[in-house]
């Protein structure tokens, strides 16, 4: 069965990583991913939030959001004192993916503000933000070590993810936009480089999912998420 | 091992439903477990949003809130025009699991509003509002049936939810809050009548896991929603 | 005359004041007058407001709510950023009224919150809020004086609020919202156990009204009164 | 006893009310009772509030606000989305006030803004903005009627208010900024020409107060209410 | 060519300057320009916004805002939580024509608030308040020397500012509303006392404009300047 | 005097125009002048604003935003529901100069969004935002034709910017950000490809400038502004 843009069932879209971007952030990246594009930078703040005041360890938060001309019709800007839902559930899914593979003590008493900010949108932005901000983060924290801030690695591992989707009781890898509004069950899943799982979170958008067909959504996440860490890797 | 309360790994809370808590709207539902009570009710608004005109469909959503005295240590209303991202998350949870189980053409052009109100936090407010605003809901529904609004049963199925979590690498049923904060990982399941996934979030909160791990925490979740759905029924 | 409930003029509705309803504040009540009900807690806050840090002196403050699904039409939650003119001017009469029975002094540097969310609304929330609130305040400074917090008792006497309007030329005691809606004259009257003022809020919903009607209306929200300074303290 | 400025406890702060202080609205009074002046305009607007539409009834409706420099310190705008709660009962109060001498079947399907802007304050801002909105109303309304907008006369009576306080256990009329701090019972009063009473609002500030003490109070009241209605009668 | 009020093309409207209108802050000055009203007033305050603290230099802040019933069309309060861009541009503009004749360490570590709110508007306002904010400026700063808080005088020059148009291609000197309205091109220049530019902000409202017009524009403003700056002498 | 970057006096920074940078809108340039990268979208809404609706004629209007890392320092994103007074004023200048080359009956009744975000922020934003934001307004407008919506060209001209300073005395061409904060004066000036003038906004930001400054400032912004319309002229 071939998908709208060619691709077989369990193919990736084209990924880009550019490294240094823009010149600001400590660290920034361009990722694509067909033709979604995120700029996920990473940018040090010596000081934590209040919360984290005196306990010594550091910490690591995301921010996530859409240009307004990075969709098909414009998107309105988040001005109105509300943000969105989506953009909430977004931001808090990068900062917790993110701060997994991060040992806190090690980073020490400094904050990483990772900020997605999508320029294009053709599905999977929270996924290629993801992916993205962790070879943005990695950059900062190779900041921190040249300038001698910190001495041990405060990475423990890398961390990648990916949608799958069931679409036509078919399971299709990284579902640009039209797949994903077709989808009847939605997986993101988040995935250290040593294979252990962050996250998963599957939602049936019309209809509900068996085991069977959850399973079969995890092994093909899996296989995606392997070759996104080998493209991570060849970035640095 | 006995956890804090002297259950068992794989026990609920004791659960009560109480239907018609109060008259105002069509379904009012006090949900409690353990000390978890959340009053979930359901009002009938005989219209749906603008972007749903004209469609000849229903709509069904939900909103979630905490009263300031629910939590051991008072809670902030949510006044300042921004709602948290953690009420944002759960109240689209709830919406998202009680239409997958409702035929949006057989509930007509008229809205659902599932307000679940948490009277008192104990850990599991989001998946006791979701056993509960399935009550309520049907409670709403059999309104429209009386009334002869509508002729068939929008619902196709129940719908219940239950949290399983790993703590000391020990998969257990349905978390308390000391327990939530302890656990290294926490999923949240949510399960219709019939067996058949609607949602499945797993996070990871401290650490990471690996899929076995997410198996046997599947299988408990399920174990603990069987026992949910006959309560739902017994309510009745 | 018969009123829509069969209740004589200078009749209450049935009161029932429920202590200890919830667990995690220091006091909680829920206060049903007829079909209305109001859960009134009472949190410690071991801190004042910065503009009343170091003088040595407590403070005592009150908000209050409505549950969307408590009217009869859903009420929209106050999430917008503004609070309405209404819920505002009600919350500040619930913090004076209960301030006027509260020596600061023997309170001490600490802040007592009043939460007073309505469950159900049938009219005459405001007053049962103060009445109910009451309790939960007296129950918090039991917890204070158990905990040695304090010794000296701050509360200088008891406090009880009634509404009296005049329907039909008719002085009717502690309206019901049917009543309320029709009445030309509306008074909330806030009344002490020793029998003394703490405030008087009468307004002409339509029309006016003369002096003989004012003192009329007085000595009937002083009969309910005494009725209700009776219910506080069986509820002890 | 004198009072901070020599007045006696029964005497009126000097009054000047000045017609068309500006030339844009249709009703435009400057009022000043001592220090306190208030700016009171009339607007027109030929529609009504989207609740109203369809009665052929009309509306009148306040706003009530103090310029930042009006007191002695400095107060900062209300720009932040939140209107105090202070701000928010006056203006309440004032719109309650002139609608009950307002037929709004006779003014028809419009709109009248009374917006009181407090230029200089010092005490008893609230009841002279309604002593001075009812001029600019009745010069609005004049303004319907030279135009034949309007036939009949939509005021029923005229409208006055002031406030009474209790200080050191004396009745006094009509209190400045440093009395009204001072005030164990503050009282506004709002009276028609004819001397009906329209609100009536008692608040022990500090204490309580009796039935006598109320009595004595809305006595002084009268008084005051009787010369402001005369000052109104003569600015005409 | 006669002007709409019968004006000659290079005069100023008949111009009011009022010192002391109100008592409250230290400045308070009415400014009139033809019809159009603005009350500019300057409060002291005893500390600097927290960017500037430890410097040891003063600030000079300013904040514009129009009465609702200013316009011929009620104007909507700016309680939204946005102020609008025309709103805080006046503003800001307002606050740095001032600054520029400031010495902020001869000031002190003090904060000067000038608070201009349009009374009646006709047209330039922006720029009367510059003219006015000035006058109250200097007032404050007298008050600052006669209470011996700072010695040396912190005024390095005098300010005002006027408004010139383009109207069907002649140049005119101090735009009244209708005119503004018309204006092809409209300039607002601030030039101090001893005839330096400050700010210098030409808009094509309609086309475009050259630069022999724009030489025109600003001898015409250089004109009505000198005149404003006796005025400003003459009120002292 | 050598500048900071090497640069003469009179000299641009190098620049940069990419069309077709994102696929999503109708016109989409990347604009690099030095360091300094705005995106410029357009995209077409087949809709006018409210207010100009049945006039048959077309707006364009200009939204302008700074990602939080194109600074130094990171910049907070505008969510409070405020955007800031400097934000405010660039978007309405971007949008006052581009309607100055628009006739809006030949657009028609549709409107045109110029969405402007700073990628990278080194001096220079607004100005590279209004000649950037050109060559995407052309490109939209080349899409119209394409789609025959319309059939006359309603660009009368074209519109770029540059920014002009006095730095030590010295008339800079097109400051960078280190030489902006440096700067005695800082003219914004935006001129037609015709060689008029659409606004000439200059403000001392420390002391105060005089007419042959001005001029010479104006002539530099000249020279720069040629060649910037040759760089537009070659993008296409």
């Amino acid at each position: 069965m071939a998908r709208i843009d060619g691709r077989k069932a369990h193919e990736l879209r084209p990924v880009r990583i550019k490294r240094g971007f823009t010149k600001a952030p400590a660290g920034s990246v361009l990722i694509e991913t067909g033709k979604t594009q995120v700029l996920c930078t990473a940018t040090i703040e010596e000081s934590v939030p209040p919360w984290r005041e005196s306990s010594g360890l550091g910490w690591v938060t995301a921010e996530y959001d859409m240009l307004p001309s990075s969709t098909g019709r414009r998107r309105k800007r988040d001005r109105g004192g509300k943000i969105d839902g989506r953009t909430q559930e977004i931001q808090r899914l990068i900062g917790r993916s993110l701060r997994a593979v991060v040992d806190m003590a090690k980073l020490g008493p400094r904050c990483i503000w990772l900020d997605c900010d999508v320029i294009q949108a053709d599905g999977g932005t929270r996924t290629a933000a993801i992916t993205g901000a962790y070879v943005a983060l990695a950059d900062a924290v190779n900041v921190l070590r040249k300038q001698k801030l910190i001495t041990a690695n405060p990475l423990t591992d890398s961390v990648a993810a990916v949608s799958v989707g069931l679409v036509d009781d078919v399971v299709l890898l990284d579902l640009c936009y039209e797949e994903d509004v077709r989808a009847q069950v939605d997986f993101n899943v988040v995935l250290t480089g040593k294979g252990r799982f962050v996250e998963v979170q599957g939602a049936a958008e019309a209809g509900t999912f068996d085991e069977a067909q959850m399973l079969s959504i995890i092994k093909t996440a899996r296989t995606g998420l392997n070759r996104l860490r080998r493209m991570q890797k060849e970035a640095f």
